[in-house]
């Protein structure tokens, strides 16, 4: 099996599994109890808080919280900055936000809440002029993903928070850093990013938990009420082994983060060029810089996705057409079409997303398979005159 | 070590976590996704959904929702439930709920609702006829948990919902169900009950996973809004391993809630004769019978729980003083105070909570080290004289 979709999910690190594995068995006290036995789960979980503040390269460890996921992360500090600044009733936010984000402003937008949506170029990169001409006294939220996750696009989220804060103290700034954590250095305590939250299943820890970054100053409402947890904001009995594993997962990414920037990266220039070079209708769908280094969005014009996916399924290849959690669905993709991508290309997109346990191996094996894939796709493609035009002009 | 605090958290299951290992090593996909790879863990999703409808003796696996704990699955039902019906604004709860619902209706009074708290009477027995008297044409809510933490009192929610659904059918009735899971059948689709929550961790899953029960023709709005998981009322990538351990869990306890009804209620009884006959100041704060089978609350007169705790986990044994979402506070339990337990006995009550895992030795040991761990407490203690007329009341 080849897997090529790292940015629906990753494989657990069997290190990760190990460090956790005590906390499924024995180890099982609950961390609030008083007693003896519940002290070194209540240690193992003060241990991943600051390993986890490492990672955001945040200051003090009381500023990470442990959540269930990055959608949670991104629903607590949204929903908690609006709830604590109702007089403010204006986001900024972009187009190409992960669905958790996007259908949480559909909601605000109904009760009321104006938000705008801002847009990318062709390469997929952030009109970060207009957004920062739609900065306005009432704007509550300015709200921008690090990385994208369908084309790895890394969002400039560092002078968007500079600038929002510059104008508008009051402002938060929320970043939804789900698919820059763990590819690329993060450094937040230097940042003016109010609030960022991550999921530890995009970097090898597992399905089940992530972390929101908050500033001190900044005041949310709990998403979650109930027990004292997570310094009161929330609630609900602590996944210690979880925790533990996204503490371990978080130390291992940040030792591996050179490796990412550059056998990763490697690894995706090699499957982007191959691919490029023998398959006739493939077109990058973004630039070559300015990504994450373990993304690449490729375009294979007058051809369907889905058929793709499931010759490359047949062959034990995963990769996918876009977001996982939008999958089933048979819109093209929010992200692409705001790209502005051509809809001969725009059905037949699809994401490779490396991890640092791809082998040179599986990327010889995608780069061999491809070609035959796509000769068999585009010979039974209603589009064969287009098809002919573009072996043409390849071929000069 | 005996560990005697099952109401905080159990051990997971070994046969739990054989079941949950493969998702946590190469069953990795993420569910959501099209390749052949996902269709293992989408299967074991489904398999666990319809384990779960068993363990609530639900009707259809699509009344099932799984979430991250007992608290989501509170704080989704009631805020769901409210944000769906907002022209009501009354609500009727008890005195004795788990902080994770006290504090949610906290924070609607703040919001303008007006709430009720039903109180208790000396044993813990929920004042039915006044929750009855209290119905309006405008409760949106009724919430009454199912046991309570800290007594094992069990309420009748099914008379409760009966009567609030002849009298107002579009008051929903949401119980917490987290302390009955696994210790008493359940059986939902035979009760006007339209919400209910567990929390795995209570019944040997792991922490960090619930469920929500929900009749088909109710309507809630999503806590954690994004991708279309859970029917599109709970986003975030499926915690496979997590989902499938809850299954198993529910599978298990469904298979030994006999043993639990006999064998641990036996070992329950035998540890409070035990503790009653050699311990001069020791009263039972309940009565013996409408109890779950594994909890005992026992007040130790004239000393301090908290060095009752300290002396126990010095031995290697486990017990509690009250929830461990409120440890830490030195606030005497607040389902005590409601059942107007003397202060004497109030700052020295421990709840004993068994499992199917408890031995009879480890009850032999706690009933013969009691004796002495309160011989010691009690001759430090400033109330001699009292504890003196105690000691001869109890000899006659």
């Amino acid at each position: 099996m080849i897997y090529l979709d790292n940015n629906a999910t990753t494989a657990v690190d069997e290190k990760v599994l190990e460090e956790m594995l005590p906390y499924l068995k024995g180890e099982y006290a609950n961390p609030s109890s008083m007693y003896d036995f519940a002290k070194k789960p209540a240690a193992a979980i003060r241990d991943a808080r600051v390993k986890v503040r490492d990672f955001f390269g945040a200051k003090d460890e009381k500023e990470i919280f442990f959540t269930s996921c990055g959608s949670e992360s991104a629903n607590m500090a949204i929903r908690g900055v609006l709830n604590c600044n109702k007089e403010k009733r204006h986001i900024i936010t972009t187009k190409v936000e992960h669905p958790c984000v996007l259908n949480t402003y559909k909601y605000f937008e109904k009760q009321g809440y104006e938000v705008d949506y801002i847009g990318v170029n062709a390469y997929g990169e952030l009109e970060v002029e207009e957004l920062k001409s739609k900065l306005r006294k009432d704007t509550a939220l300015v709200s921008v993903m690090y990385a994208n996750n369908e084309t790895g696009v890394i969002h400039p989220v560092e002078e968007i928070a500079e600038y929002v804060k510059s104008k508008s103290p009051e402002t938060r700034v929320f970043v939804d850093g789900v698919q820059a954590a763990g590819k690329i250095p993060m450094d937040v305590k230097n940042t003016k990013i109010d609030l960022m939250g991550i999921s530890g299943h995009k970097f090898h820890a597992p399905k089940g938990i992530g972390a929101l970054y908050m500033k001190p100053d900044v005041r949310i409402t709990s998403l979650i009420a109930g027990g004292h947890q997570e310094r009161g904001l929330r609630a609900g009995t602590e996944n210690v082994p979880y925790i533990v594993g996204m503490g371990k997962a978080a130390e291992l990414s940040l030792d591996a983060l050179k490796y990412e920037g550059t056998e990763v990266k490697r690894l995706r220039d090699k499957l982007e060029a191959g691919i490029l070079k023998n398959v006739f209708n493939a077109r990058l769908n973004t630039s070559v810089s300015g990504r994450v280094p373990n993304t690449s969005n490729i375009g294979f014009e007058y051809v369907e996705g889905e058929l793709i996916l499931l010759h490359l399924s047949d062959l034990g290849i995963c990769a996918s057409s876009g977001s996982a959690c939008t999958s089933g669905s048979l819109e093209p993709s929010h992200v692409l079409r705001a790209m502005g991508i051509p809809f001969t290309a725009l059905h037949g997109s699809i994401r490779f997303s490396l991890s640092r346990f791809t082998k040179e191996s599986d990327i010889d094996y995608v780069i061999e398979k491809m070609p035959a894939i796509m000769d068999k796709l585009t010979s039974i493609s209603p589009f064969q005159e287009e098809l002919q035009a573009l072996r043409q002009r390849k071929q000069h």
